[in-house]
């Protein structure tokens, strides 16, 4: 995952402006869930000693500070929502770690295999009340002392704020359950399969896409452009996920080699691939319907999936994706600068080297 | 658990009026979490067939639409508060269910048992978040086709009603957090224990009995008086519970004899008994100590803390709290008749026989 380009300014930009208010955030946990917490995104060991691991990229909340700078307004006004954002997807990270039995990320063992199921499930229930919390209450983000220059205001309508946040969860739990539907059934079609990940990711980068707009109190057709920009987006990055999750290197993914074969998911290489319907098409349906897969097995299905040109229309998707998350830049009064950097985010989170 | 006096009209009254706005929400989960969440609701079987069962007293429900009585509306006004808190509590008795590995709920097979853990804690995810799209956006409640004539009018400020659910979400995230950690640690004091009941079970059904007031539009003062009636219902609740836990009759609860000793879990009349220092609460820590244990210390481990007063104990904590309920209702403008019931429901939760 080493990035074609320069990583975009605004990433660095939004991690220090929200930072401090996920930290604020995360410190209104309880004595018991903190460390949990703490650990999952990567501020502290096992032990509870602080470490310096940044916990991924930052895209969603870069997202949502561009979103209310394309609104209009200072990056800050975005705060609360990249927060409760990135509450909700790290949540999502803890309790889909549960529920796929992954046992690392980030070169790390997951909550769930090092405080066990019962205490994953826990703190991931706290960080999505929390993030609710916090977009319903964002003056919850400053911390105990004095106010702090970056500290957001609130939005004129937080409860259009928590809808959005609301909605976004929704979508993605649904589309987290369909997802786990596809690994029991044999096939799945392409349409299911983006369904799916509109769901699964494209619903939360458009909300990030969008709540800043909405914190800075922007009008429906700004807010819903943004929107689609972001859930355009998420498929991209989705379709460029599910290139990884078949062929990533288990070095920079931290994920075992045909990862996603390997838990007969059904992502977009493996739909695209079995909709040719020839013979390696069959011969691939086949080896994916049994139960446990050997080795020899998993590699040959990922020659399958690329020879019945799964690997080339992922590919395809990807770019489509792109073309039309930035098509989306162009529908609205947004703040050129703002949208521009918006486009820089989205060029740098699908040209991933795999 | 049978009742010493006759259930109270309103348990009926709120499930007519609660039930079609519960069944409207569920109803927007996707196809793949929809019948998982009737299951647990107690409305189908676990092939999904119709069956009679209520699910529960519906206690929560009865509280909210109280609430808004209780305020000067209509019933019908807290249904949207009605329909958030039972989504909250059974997305609670979900995970806690996979949380303490408890295989057996309302004498069936609990969610995790039946589907899986992973659809268990994808399933609960959905209700929690279904519950804040509820307050958010009680249209959402209508069904498909005409409009109803009790559905519920939107709150004056849903922002308010939706953070009284996430509030009390989080607390009781964090009494159950609490109580977890508890299971491994020596001895509890009692003040500890009461301070995890009253997030655990306080919380909700405080907010139960504050929402209804909080969607007519009702002052601070009324809304806070409602709250502390039902935190203190909750601790009242929590020490009958307590109680059953450890003495209740299997065939009427559902759980082996002395489920929480069985546990490990560190419940009022254990945390009073272990506080009185004797020989025998000494010899009770011995037991409790281990890690696991047999028929007979389990046995004995009950009688020990009978011996030690824990279970007179927890019935005066009971009396005490519901006096404490009962008091709350006489500090406000309330309606009469809304608080005179209410105070029905708090004397009928408390005064079960065990």
């Amino acid at each position: 995952m080493i990035p074609t380009q320069r990583v975009p300014d605004v990433l660095h930009r939004a991690r220090e402006l929200v930072t401090p208010a996920l930290r604020a955030a995360v410190d209104r946990l309880s004595p018991e869930l903190r460390p949990l917490a703490a650990y999952h995104l990567g501020w502290v060991d096992a032990r509870g000693e602080p470490v310096g691991g940044d916990g991924g990229k930052g895209v969603r909340q870069a997202l949502a500070v561009l979103s209310a700078e394309a609104a209009g307004a200072h990056g800050s006004v975005g705060t609360p929502g990249a927060v409760a954002v990135e509450l909700v997807h790290n949540f999502s990270l803890i309790h889909d770690d549960v529920i796929d039995e992954d046992a690392e990320r980030r070169h790390r063992p997951t909550v769930w295999a090092l405080f066990g199921i019962g205490r994953a499930v826990i703190v991931g229930d706290a960080l999505l009340a929390l993030a609710q919390q916090v977009v319903l209450r964002p003056d919850a983000l400053q911390p105990g002392g004095p106010v702090v220059a970056t500290l957001p205001v609130a939005g004129p309508d937080p409860a259009r704020a928590a809808r959005c946040i609301a909605d976004a969860t929704a979508a993605m739990i649904a589309g987290q359950a369909l997802d786990m539907a596809f690994e029991s059934v044999p096939g799945v079609d392409v349409a299911g399969c983006l369904a799916m990940e509109a769901g699964k990711t494209g619903a939360l980068l458009g909300c990030a896409a969008a709540i800043g707009a909405v914190l800075a109190g922007a009008e429906d057709a700004t807010v819903a452009a943004l929107d689609t920009y972001g859930v355009e987006l998420g498929l991209a990055f989705q379709a460029v996920d599910d290139l990884l999750g078949i062929w990533g290197d288990p070095l920079t993914t931290g994920k075992p080699a045909f990862s996603d074969l390997r838990q007969h998911k059904k992502t977009l290489p493996v739909a695209a691939a079995l909709a040719t319907g020839g013979g390696a098409a069959e011969e691939l349906a086949v080896i994916l319907a049994a139960e446990h897969l050997e080795e020899v097995q998993i590699a040959r299905a990922a020659h399958l999936v690329e020879a019945c040109g799964g690997r080339s229309a992922a590919l395809d998707e990807a770019d489509r994706r792109l073309a039309s998350a930035l098509a989306a830049l162009d529908r609205t009064d947004l703040v050129p600068s703002a949208a521009a950097e918006l486009a820089d985010v989205a060029r740098f989170v699908v040209e991933r080297d795999f």
